[in-house]
């Protein structure tokens, strides 16, 4: 039995932004006879996306995106809760290599979404070493998502190794205590025209047989 | 071998919007080295879906939509070009009857797609009668999705009809000539809490045996 686990926080009127980030704001409007809604906010708040233009002037912007690199088997690493500002290192990631092929898609959990929403998600998150996002990087994968609000506290030079991989960033995910370690991914970006990442509803299928092959 | 087709139409800044909606801004932003964007967009830009609280208080929000309305098999009735203003009647519905189980994902083709983008795209398109959209209801599908930018210029009582029989309504949707009969359908929207709709990022995987069974 096929089912739809749903991999996205809310976007809510208000909620805690990246330092430095436009406020998320979700302003109801009443034509007559019915409702509309004007979103204003940034390109990564919430469950969201980076594409490689987010830190280099030539690199792919989110319309661009392959949509294969975003749909198909994906693989779980559970860290179980990681410590506030706990690294990630190679010597962790190196038991998980088999799933690290070229191509793959890989999501790991620390349990950090729990303080989504508060200011404190920004803060002291656990984070890949630099170290740990070259390795990632020389592997060649097509996606990394996490639970974390971005792969690293140093987050310039972690988004710049992983984006020059051509590695699209998945980050703020939910839920991750509920998958599988195999399971489908599905997490298209808004077709934004020539721009650095976008919002996503991120979803995973999971089921027998689901995620195991390409 | 399966492939994806991207059903979505590009958002740009400054584009046509549906009268009376807030403009499309995207802003670009530039911190210290990196780039982000603010967005600024109606929930129902672009391609987009309508949920039942767009017209009713008592509807559900898109948040809440069920993940499996918005993914899995779904079929194409090609109407090839329609001439401006043509309406769509349940005579030429009826041909295609079978397809209109409960719970099915029907998508119409109009070939008004090409004005995308212009103001004369949200005018004298093609339309669903109201004894036609009163029919679709009838059948209780799980979604509708068109090349126009609503089910029909008769919005207020055709919105009414279908949104009431709880079927999601996929607006704007793109490149609808590149399908076959038969296809998987991708689009989830954004969690937006509590709202009417959402931008969607609305995607087809077409394949031999794709679609055609649920």
């Amino acid at each position: 039995m096929m089912q739809l686990i749903d991999l996205s926080h809310p976007l809510a009127h208000g909620q805690a932004v990246f330092p430095g980030d436009p406020a998320i704001e979700i302003l109801a409007r009443h034509p007559a006879g019915y409702r509309i809604t004007e979103l204003r906010l940034s390109t990564h708040q919430g469950t969201h996306l980076d594409a490689p233009f987010h830190f280099f002037d030539d690199g792919v912007t989110v319309d661009r995106i392959p949509l294969d690199r975003l749909y198909g088997p994906a693989s779980l690493i559970d860290f179980g809760p990681l410590a506030p500002g706990a690294p990630i290192t190679v010597d962790m990631l190196r038991p998980h290599a088999a799933l690290f092929r070229p191509g793959a898609r890989v999501i790991y959990r620390t349990g950090w979404d729990r303080l989504f929403g508060r200011p404190e998600f920004f803060v002291n998150y656990p984070s890949l070493t630099l170290e740990a996002a070259r390795w990632i990087a020389a592997q060649r994968i097509a996606l990394l998502g996490m639970d974390t609000p971005g792969p690293s506290e140093d987050w310039l030079e972690v988004h710049r190794a992983l984006l020059a991989a051509e590695i699209v960033i998945v980050e703020s995910l939910a839920n991750l205590d509920q998958l599988p370690p195999a399971f489908t991914f599905i997490g298209f970006p808004l077709k934004i025209e020539g721009r650095d990442g976008s919002p996503i509803r991120a979803v995973a299928e999971v089921g027998p047989g689901v995620g195991r092959k390409e």
